[in-house]
């Protein structure tokens, strides 16, 4: 895609660190991250996110990124790693070419994570679960 | 494994709100969730996390949330979803059975991502990718 900065970084056009690369997938350190060693894996055809991929090109994706977080943890002597992907402007998707997250942690660096800020009200998860399945 | 919940929930000795089951994989609400709607999706068999979960099965897992992904975002009229991986403790793993969040999200509503909070130092990008690909 003409305009999108992973295309671009796919063709070489902009400048990259790249830790691997096969014939589908691209991994390369993320330029603002969470924690150091915050690498992206992308399909290297542009698609927008998750639901735009094809099913056999997610799965690659995370062939690299279980490929990718095992090097990262030995590679940088993390304590754990958040795998995240996040899909349209209200997840927090800023780059519309479909990437996976690999963020290296440390034991209480602060960065917390995802917080249970909701509950169900009574009955409440038998229509959602409806509501879920309706649509499989 | 004996004393783990999502085995038990494998087995039905533990109840659950499942949406989705095939033979490698199952789905079912969180029972303390970021947001309603908020799906979990682990591998049937026992495995800690994505390091120790083998490639083919990682793989089957992301089918899976690839499909759960799209009946949640149209099932629940959500605006985002993000799908995350917390793998060790220090990454936020607190059940120790690999299994991937997929989490609905509303414009503007609050939850926020991750931010990214480290820059690098001169030269020290170089020196974190010949870490990770040492790894490889």
């Amino acid at each position: 895609m003409q305009d999108c900065v992973f295309c671009k970084i796919v063709k070489g056009e902009i400048p990259a660190h790249k830790v691997y690369e096969d014939e589908t997938t691209l991994a390369f350190l993320d330029i603002t991250p969470v924690n150091i060693g915050h690498t992206l894996v992308i399909p290297k055809k542009h698609y927008v996110n998750i639901y735009e991929t094809p099913e056999e090109i997610m799965m690659h994706i995370m062939r690299t990124v279980k490929k990718i977080s095992h090097a990262v943890k030995i590679g940088l002597k993390a304590d754990g790693i958040n795998v995240t992907m996040n899909n349209d402007p209200a997840a927090g998707q800023v780059v519309f070419h479909a990437h996976i997250h690999i963020i290296p942690r440390h034991a209480n660096d602060g960065f917390g994570a995802w917080q249970g800020k909701r509950s169900y009200k009574e009955g409440e998860k038998e229509v959602i679960v409806e509501k879920i399945i309706s649509k499989l």
